[in-house]
């Protein structure tokens, strides 16, 4: 088992990484005297598979349970849902000693740690993500938000977990699909930061792809130490550092809308942003086109989509002019200048990134 | 004019404070450079007399200009209203240049600076407050939040401000009750924490209630001053220090939930809660019954009530033990030891609260 300290002052924390970490849980809850009464939010395949592991381990530490169930898809990140959370929430604290225990997919730890953010001025939550693409990424770093109707993520905090438990064994029971969603932002943290880590990828996505424990210990570690170094420089995101992240994701959000959420998966999304961001790279002459070329390979070997189908160009361009990441009307891309290594550019012309995307259709 | 430092690192801000302040809020939203669109939250009172000065302010500064009108009471801090807000806010928000002003008194200013604090995970909002209550207290330290329909503030954030501008000419439009109100908070703050300065109060509270520029001038500053010291050392109240600001109010809430939030006002609940409080720590033989009586007469000089009247001491307990500053289970209270002084005390005996409430009734 691995632990990893998120460097933060006073809202520092560790993600603990390993096979089995969940057995672990009693003794870190305990640890952390973080409360008594544990809130935990959870769909319902999540806690039919993993809820009475959970709540054995939280009693073993003097906690009781109250499981929040949520449906398994974005529309858990409501305003409805979320209020009636808070409502029950504050009908469950009697005692004052409650926390927010996250069990799941980034959706329910956008959900959960939004709530416990907000609650009472902020409240103590864990992360125990059960996705590869959460374990990756979403647990860490303390980004939490629901939806508007007119957008995702618009209402939100930064607001850090107490720790993060990643139990890779959980990850048996995803579908191959999920492995694969979450390769793509595994594949981001070698693009972005880590040639050698890259290098990895490219040699070992076969044993990721078939869970191999040991290759996905490593990469869950090493993913959550590129993350923790970003968002220890840069924690709300207002230094131009941990923007770096976003790498693939505005043309991959323009992507998942423009297909009304539904043709596209995340990780797929992100999947063809990096590539199309690698591509509008070369046309600014800022990219070899022969690194373009390994990460389109490897995305393809892994199996996600390195070209976009059955999206039309028009309402793509549209979607990524809504994108949030576009400041005072100006847009703003983080594109690859190497493997392991990008750079922030502004006001790319339109015509360039039509380009770059009908590249790819 | 005056100018005060909230020292709070990379979230630092200044007061300003003046007969007239609200005509250089041009070059303060200028200097900032917080945005270009304002989105100002107010009630319609508040519009109908300082609207069309701070439009023509911030016109001047290069900013567009949306008023979204609230209601003139807590009301206005609902879950319905707030999400409301956050969708018009989102309609409007098509630059992404957006920031929020929060025009009013201490409702206002919750409401406004929440929204600003998780809209797009936080965005520049200023506060103009024009109560003698919100320029005093709740405009200075960052503490915002909605209400839950089982209880007040249970949705919030610590969200510091960019600037708060306290134009005192604006207290001219206040009713005396409004003025006493305020007074109550400014009390406290000689109370807790500064015995010359509740002198200053003996000799000088009728010079107040007049509205004389320099005494208030003077007072406003003098409260900004001695909240930023507290809120500098303990911006998440969690280190026993920010605590202090609750002398009056853990009894002071209970009186005004117990009377429905309409028998008696915010500074009036909170001179009870002072002179019940006083009386406690008189009995815990903690305090001097001599400084007691000062406490007493001054508050009734002001004209606020010293003795409870129709509201049944069995609610009042009820609605104490409810209260959010109850910590697993034990009581907390924050009582004066002397003038200029107050210490936390855990697990007070019932009794011996209820004895205090009944010396009063």
């Amino acid at each position: 088992m691995k632990r990893l300290k998120v460097n933060l002052k006073e809202r520092s924390y560790d993600v603990v990484i390993g096979h089995g970490a969940l057995n672990s849980l009693s003794d870190i809850v305990k640890k952390l005297d973080i409360g008594r009464d544990a809130f935990i939010v959870a769909t319902p395949i999540i806690k039919a598979l993993y809820g009475s592991r959970v709540r054995k381990q939280l009693k073993k530490a003097g906690c009781s349970c109250f499981f929040r169930l949520i449906p398994d898809s974005e529309k858990a990140k409501s305003v409805s849902i979320c209020i009636n959370i808070l409502n029950e929430l504050a009908a469950y604290d009697t005692k004052k000693r409650i926390f927010i225990v996250a069990l799941g997919g980034g959706v329910t730890g956008d959900l959960a740690g939004f709530i416990a953010s907000v609650y009472r001025r902020g409240i103590p939550y864990i992360q125990i993500p059960t996705t590869l693409l959460s374990q990756v990424d979403s647990a860490v770093g303390g980004k939490v938000a629901i939806d508007l109707s007119v957008g995702k993520n618009l209402i939100g905090s930064f607001y850090q977990p107490r720790v993060v438990v990643s139990d890779i064994s959980l990850l048996k029971s995803l579908p191959d699909s999920e492995i694969k969603n979450g390769l793509a932002e595994v594949v981001k943290y070698g693009l972005i930061s880590d040639a050698e880590f890259f290098t990895y990828l490219e040699e070992n996505y076969v044993n990721i792809l078939k869970s191999k424990p040991e290759v996905l210990e490593h990469t869950i570690l090493k993913c959550s130490k590129l993350k923790a170094l970003v968002v220890e420089k840069d924690e709300r995101d207002n230094k131009d550092i941990r923007i770096a992240l976003n790498c693939g994701h505005t043309i991959g959000h323009a992507i998942e809308a423009a297909g009304g959420y539904s043709k596209y998966t995340h990780g797929e999304a992100v999947a063809l942003g990096m590539v199309i961001e690698a591509g509008l790279a070369c046309i600014l002459k800022k990219l070899n086109p022969k690194v373009r070329t390994r990460l389109e390979v490897l995305l393809g070997a892994i199996g996600l989509p390195t070209r976009i189908e059955g999206v039309d160009l028009d309402n793509i361009m549209t979607a990524q002019e809504h994108d949030k990441k576009i400041i005072s009307g100006v847009n703003r891309f983080v594109l690859p200048v190497k493997i392991g290594g990008v750079r922030v550019f502004d006001s790319i012309p339109t015509s360039k990134v039509r380009t770059a995307l009908s590249e790819r259709m």
